[in-house]
C-alpha cells in the first residue's frame, strides 16, 4: 500500500457526465479535484449512451431521405447501410468530443486517475494500492443496461445496448423488450436501416413516462412506419434457437426474430464500491441523497444515474454542478426534475418538459390543455412530419406542461424549459410571434389558444 | 358602379401575411371584415417567399444527405435533380397550406373579394364596379421582386426570385446578385443541386444585416461548400449573351453564367393604387406609419413589407394583430422590432435576436460577449456542422443580442427570442441545464460563460 495522497478537496469517483461536471466547476471554484475513472472519462453518455445512439439516429436520417428523395424532387437511392462505415462515423464523433472533454478537464488542472475505485472510508478512495484521500468525496459511479430475471444476455442473439451500438451487420429482425426511451430510439434507428422491428412494452404505451398524447402520437407514427409494437402484456420467456430468438408473452403472443435488444433501462452501478460498509445509505441499488445531492455520510454526496433522480446527462451534469457549488460554500437552489427536459430521439423525436396532463390535474385540479397539430405548421409540412405541441396551464395560470412530438422537436424544447422553469403565462409567449416558417411556431401557436387569440388554429 | 356595401368595420386591401393575420384576429374581436385580394391569400410568403424557398431548401439538405452518405455511414447515390418532381413537392406544401388558411378564413366568416383593389377615399376600397366601404381601411398590399437601374429582368435569362421558383431546369450556372438573405438561400439551395453558383454582393459581407461574426461563418461555410462569391463591389452591367450572361462589376470583375438570378430585396407595392390621393404619407414607395402602424390619415393602417419596417412574414403577422386589437380598442404595446428572430435558411443557417455587437456597443458602451464554438458540441459533431453561437450581454445586464450560425439554428432562435424580449440574464439562462445532446445546449454554454461557470467551454 502506497502512502495516502495529500487530501484533495473533492475525489471524484466516475468520470461521467455527473463526475466530470462536478469536476470541472469545483477546479472552476478553485478546489483541487481528484477524477477516478476506471474506463474513459464521459462515461455512458459520450461512449456507450446518448452520442452514439444519436449517430446512429442520425445514419438513420440519412438513410430515410436517399430512400425517400423521389418525394422531395431528388433522384437518390439507397442500397444499403455499411455497418463498418457508420461505426467508423460514430466513432470519429465520440473521439472528437473525447478529446475535447481531456483537453478541457486537463485545462482545468484536474488529476485523472485510471483505474478501479473503491470508497474505503467517508473521505477516502481506493485505487490499486493507493488512496485518495479527500475533504469530500462525491460518488459518480453511473448505471449500467439493465436485464430482466431469466433473461441472459449472451452478447450476441440476447444484447443490451452495449452491444447493439456495436453490431457490425444489419440484423434482418429484432425484438426489443422495452418501449422506454432507449427501446424507441433502437427501434426507430433500425427501421430506417432495414430491420424488421418488434417492440415489446409491459405498460400500456411507448414512451410511458410522457404525456399520454405524445405516447399515442409515436404509436400512430411508429405504426405508419411499420414499426410493430405489443403493448400491455410482459414477456414470459427468451429463448434461443438455431438461427434467433423466441420471446413470448405473458398473454400467449409470441415473436421470432434474429436477436433480442433488452432494453428494459439501467441500473445503479454501486456493488462491491465500499459505499454500504461507508454508511452509505441505499435504496435497491441507488444512493440516496437529499434535495443537494448529499448523502447520509456528511463528506459524502452522489449524482448521475447512481441516484434514483432522472436518468439523462443534463441531469447529471446540473447535479454535478450543483455539488461543486455547494462545496464551494456557493448558494444553491434544488433542481426542479420536473422543470429538466425529456427528448427521445426517435423519428419522429419525443420531447417534453414540466408535467403531463394527468399530473397537472392532480396537481392544480383545473387545467387548460391546447394543442397544436403539426399539420398546421408550414415548416412541418415541408419536413413531412406529423406531431403536435400541447401545452398545458394551471387554470389562469403559468405554463406548467410543454408535450412535443415532430421531427426535429428535441431542439424546440429548450425554449419550452424556459417557459416552464420562468413560469411563463401564455400570454407572455403569445405576444412574442415566432420565425415563420419554423416548427417553433406551433409553440407559439399553441400559446395564442390558451391566450384566447388563436392566429393558425381553428377554434 | 354598383351602390356601396354596408360599411364593414374592417376593410383589408391585400391577403397577404399581414393583410390576413389582421383579418383573422379582427374577426376573432367580432368586427366584420372585407379582405381584398388579386391573387390568392397568403400572399408572397405562402406563394413565392418563405414556403417555397424553404421547400427548395429542405430539397437541397435531402439532395446533400443523398450525395454525402457514406460519411454517415449510408450507401446512396445522387444522380441529380427532377425539378418536376421538386415543382410537384413544393406547389404540395402550398397547396396544404393555401387550403388550411382557407378553411380559416372561412371559419371565421370573413368576406373575402377576389380582385385588384383600389383605395378610393379615406374609408372605401374599390374593386371592378364595387365599392366597399369600411370604418377603418387597412393597407396590406407587399412588395415585389425588386431589380436595379439598367437590369432588365427578362424572366429567362436575367430572373427575379419569382422566375427562380418555377424554373422546371436545374441551370449549369448562376450569378446571384445579392447577398442578402434571398441571395443566399437561392446560392444554397442551387449549389446543392449542382449548380455553379456565385453571388455578387455589394457591401463588405454576406448577410450584411447581420451581426459580422455571423456573415463571417457564413463565408467560411461557403467557401468550404465552394458556393463563389465576390464582395464590396457593385455591378456595373449586366448583358445578356448567345448562351447566357454576362455580369461586369465596379472593380472590372467579370462573371459568366447561364442565368443572373437579381436578389437586391424587395420594393413596395403601392403604385397606382389611390394612396398618395388619398392623403397617405409616404416615401420612396412605402406608405408611412406611427409605432401602432397607424398612418397620418386616421381612418388608415398599413402593416407588412408596404411599411418601413421588417419584411418578415412574422413581423406582418405581428402588425397585422397589432391593428386589428388597436382598432377593437383592446390596450396594444408597439411592437420591439429587434426582438423580432431573423433566419436565413441556407446550408448552414444563421439566425439571430436582438441587436448586434456594434449596435450593443453603440447603445450600451460596454459590452460582454461569449460565443460557443459548435465545435463542441456532440450534436453539432453527429450533423458535421460547423458555426457558434454568440450572446451579448449589456454589462452585467441582461442578454440584448444572440447570433447562431449551424444547420437547423432557426429553430433554436426560438429559445433566444424568449431571452432578449424578456430581458433575460446570462445567470438565469445558465441555471437551466439544456437537453443534451442537443444544438440548443450551445446557448446555454455561452450563457454559462457569460454567468462566470463555464461548462463545457475552454476559458
Amino acid at each position: 500500500m502506497s502512502a495516502p495522497t495529500t487530501p484533495a478537496d473533492l475525489v471524484i469517483l466516475g468520470g461521467g457526465s455527473g463526475g466530470y461536471a462536478a469536476a470541472l466547476r469545483a477546479a472552476e471554484l478553485d478546489m483541487s479535484v481528484v477524477l477516478i475513472e476506471r474506463d474513459k472519462v464521459g462515461g455512458t453518455c459520450l461512449h456507450r449512451g446518448c452520442i452514439p445512439t444519436k449517430a446512429l439516429l442520425h445514419t438513420a436520417e440519412v438513410a430515410d431521405n436517399a430512400r425517400e428523395g423521389e418525394q422531395f424532387g431528388v433522384k437518390s437511392t439507397l442500397s444499403g447501410i455499411d455497418m463498418d462505415g457508420v461505426n467508423a462515423y460514430k466513432d470519429g464523433v465520440i473521439s472528437k468530443n473525447f478529446k475535447g472533454l481531456q483537453g478541457l478537464i486537463k485545462s482545468r488542472g484536474i488529476t485523472i486517475v485510471e483505474g478501479e475505485g473503491r470508497l474505503v472510508s467517508p473521505t477516502a478512495v481506493q485505487v490499486g494500492d493507493q488512496v485518495y484521500e479527500g475533504r469530500h468525496v462525491l460518488l459518480a459511479t453511473g448505471s449500467y443496461a439493465r436485464s430482466l430475471p431469466g433473461i441472459e444476455i449472451d452478447g450476441t442473439k440476447v444484447i443490451t445496448s452495449d452491444h447493439a451500438l456495436k453490431l457490425d451487420r444489419v440484423p434482418s429482425s429484432a425484438i426489443i423488450l422495452g418501449g422506454g426511451v432507449i427501446g424507441c430510439e433502437f427501434a426507430s434507428a433500425w427501421k430506417s436501416f432495414g430491420v424488421d422491428v418488434t417492440i415489446v412494452e409491459g405498460l400500456p404505451h411507448l414512451v410511458p413516462l410522457e404525456d399520454e398524447s405524445s405516447s399515442k402520437l409515436l404509436e400512430r407514427a411508429f405504426r405508419r412506419r411499420k414499426i410493430e409494437f405489443s403493448l400491455g402484456s410482459r414477456v414470459s420467456s427468451v429463448q434461443t434457437t438455431a438461427d434467433g430468438v423466441k420471446v413470448a408473452l405473458e398473454n400467449g403472443k409470441e415473436f421470432e426474430a434474429e436477436l433480442v435488444l433488452v432494453a428494459v433501462g439501467r441500473g445503479p452501478v454501486s456493488q462491491g464500491l465500499g459505499y454500504e460498509e461507508a454508511g452509505v445509505a441505499m435504496d435497491r441499488g441507488y444512493v440516496l441523497v437529499d434535495e443537494y445531492c448529499q448523502t447520509n455520510v456528511p463528506t459524502i454526496s452522489a449524482v448521475g444515474d447512481l441516484i434514483p433522480t432522472l436518468q439523462l446527462a443534463h441531469v447529471g451534469f446540473g447535479e454535478g454542478i450543483l455539488v461543486a457549488e455547494r462545496l464551494a460554500g456557493l448558494p444553491v437552489v434544488p433542481i426542479d426534475y420536473a422543470g429538466v427536459p425529456r427528448v427521445t430521439y426517435s423519428e419522429p423525436e419525443v420531447a417534453s418538459v414540466g408535467l403531463t396532463e394527468a399530473q397537472a390535474k392532480e396537481k392544480y385540479g383545473e387545467v387548460e390543455v391546447a394543442t397544436y397539430d403539426l399539420a398546421g405548421n408550414g415548416r412541418a409540412a415541408i419536413l413531412k412530419t406529423a406531431g403536435a405541441v400541447k401545452l398545458i396551464r394551471a387554470k389562469d395560470g403559468a405554463v406548467v406542461g410543454v408535450h412535443m412530438v415532430g421531427s426535429r422537436v428535441g431542439d424546440m424544447v429548450a425554449e419550452a424549459q424556459l417557459v416552464y422553469n420562468w413560469e411563463a403565462l401564455p400570454e407572455e409567449v403569445a405576444q412574442l410571434i415566432h420565425p415563420h416558417p419554423t416548427l417553433s411556431e406551433a409553440l407559439g401557436e399553441a400559446a395564442l389558444v390558451l391566450a384566447g387569440k388563436p392566429l393558425h388554429a381553428h377554434t
